[in-house]
């Protein structure tokens, strides 16, 4: 496939980075608003939850949720509606982070170009703080003020407890470390992006669509294309941790490799890498196919996630 | 106040502890029942899981869950519809555990009578099957085969989120941990019991009520036996840890004294703390005066709660 079908021109690049940018501050924004104070009894678990939370990343789950539900409805109040089950999924994924990162698993000091949680608050704080931001998703997804049906918040409960638990990043994670410095077979590697990043990425986009009141058939092109735009995020990190440097990733590169991990580049190098990633994006968007002009962002958010690699 | 007032007799004793082991056994036949089998992709995390599940516990807070909702109601499928929630309770109880347990936290070997997890299964496996059993906890309570409506479902995901989170469970372990070998004021202890184990117990409490349909009412005088009965524990577990030896407790006995924690005898001696749990296991037996017969269970549990310091 030619990479220039996909290549982005100098303005849909400043279009997509300014919705995203913009995005991203509407998501901080409210995560200031919907996440405890680090002032009273609790303060310093609630600032070491603060750390992660708030030093920096790309937001890319809440932000496919609302563009997820925004390709469905355009509802005056559908964005401010959505954005505690937005904020709910930034602070799931930046629990699994800080695990991820403890010396018992990774081991890694470095994350978003800043030290990661347990290097600044040490390591029984930052499993505390893990285990405070996990829970606090679900207490967010469940509150009572949230004007969702009782019937969707819970749908949207139970589909991200599906994602982030044993079957899916919980899941995922455990296979990665326990494979570790392991030969294995190609379908495991898919495994294991599928359950520990996969899950999470297309559970975001799917909660979107439900807490929009998608029909069983958009959920279902929504949910084929959350998979595919997951597996491609997964290609394109890999791809990053072999190609780019600590200072482009803000967080230790070959990391991947110093761990013996499974990668894409590992098993079809560089250049078939990026032809897959490719493929992938065009799978993803094709699954959007009956959509309108709504589901733009989703369509230019799986380009922009193929141009990192360029 | 005379401790006489409360000793069970022989034919009490015998009939609390039939109807407790009654009760476990119900509720590990649903667990067995509700809990990923270890034979999948997932199998090595999930058998870790399990192997803290099913290692043993007395299941306290599914018990005084299922007790709380009959004491308002006999109706006949109350406790079956009940079960997941109580399941879910464990499974959070489990992983709270499992996390204290670990090198960074407590750094203990034994719990109940077995290694710990993480002596099993290492600590990156037994990090995981905390983060899995929370997690799953909450796919419990969200799951769409219950049977109980969606907007009371919703309001026990969000109670035990809140009893759980970072300003329950989780805060009070950082603040026991962020406190150890630390003199404080007598508040903190209170502060940190009532957050690290009270939240819970009494969540458990007011969840079941909140099942069977409480009045506003009923859930308060519920809530207040469960925070009474929840302070009650920690006295005993505390009085336990300085009397009881590492055999008669299942888990390393002292432990609270070699990691320099507060803990009710410091402050007040063994006799004078007797008196604080005697007393306290009786407000919390005061708030039920409202209820008839079906609280007896909850009554009684007050009673044996109080005979373990005896």
């Amino acid at each position: 496939m030619d990479s220039s079908l996909l290549s982005l021109s100098k303005n849909q690049m400043m279009k997509i980075e300014l919705y995203l940018s913009e995005r991203k501050l509407l998501i901080e924004q409210a995560l200031e608003r919907l996440i405890p104070k680090a002032d009273g009894t609790f303060s310093d678990l609630i600032k070491a939850m603060r750390y992660s939370l708030f030093v920096g990343g790309k937001r890319v789950r809440p932000i496919l949720c609302l563009a997820a539900a925004e390709a469905l409805s355009q509802e005056k109040n559908l964005i401010e509606t959505l954005l505690p089950t937005a904020c709910a999924l930034e602070c799931i994924h930046t629990y699994s982070l800080i695990h991820d990162d403890l010396p018992a698993m990774d081991n890694d000091e470095l994350r978003r170009g800043k030290p990661t949680n347990h290097k600044v608050h040490g390591e029984a704080a930052a499993i505390l703080a893990g285990d405070g931001l996990l829970t606090y998703g679900f207490e967010l997804l469940s509150n009572p003020e949230n004007v969702l049906s009782a019937e969707r918040r819970l749908k949207i409960c139970h589909l991200i407890a599906q994602a982030s638990g044993p079957t899916g990043m919980v899941g995922g994670q455990a296979l990665d470390i326990a494979n570790e410095n392991k030969t294995f077979p190609f379908e495991l590697l898919q495994t294991i992006h599928r359950s520990k990043t996969g899950a999470l990425i297309s559970c975001s986009i799917q909660v979107g669509a439900v807490a929009a009141g998608a029909s069983t058939e958009q959920e279902k092109d929504l949910l084929r294309y959350g998979s595919l735009l997951g597996l491609a995020f997964q290609i394109v990190d890999d791809l990053l941790d072999a190609t780019a440097t600590t200072e482009q990733l803000g967080k230790t590169a070959g990391s991947d490799k110093k761990h013996g991990k499974a990668t894409y580049p590992k098993y079809f190098g560089i250049e078939k890498t990026k032809d897959i990633a490719l493929e992938t994006v065009a799978a993803a968007k094709e699954s959007l196919a009956s959509f309108d002009h709504k589901a733009a962002p989703l369509r230019e958010i799986a380009d922009y996630i193929y141009s990192r690699t360029c």
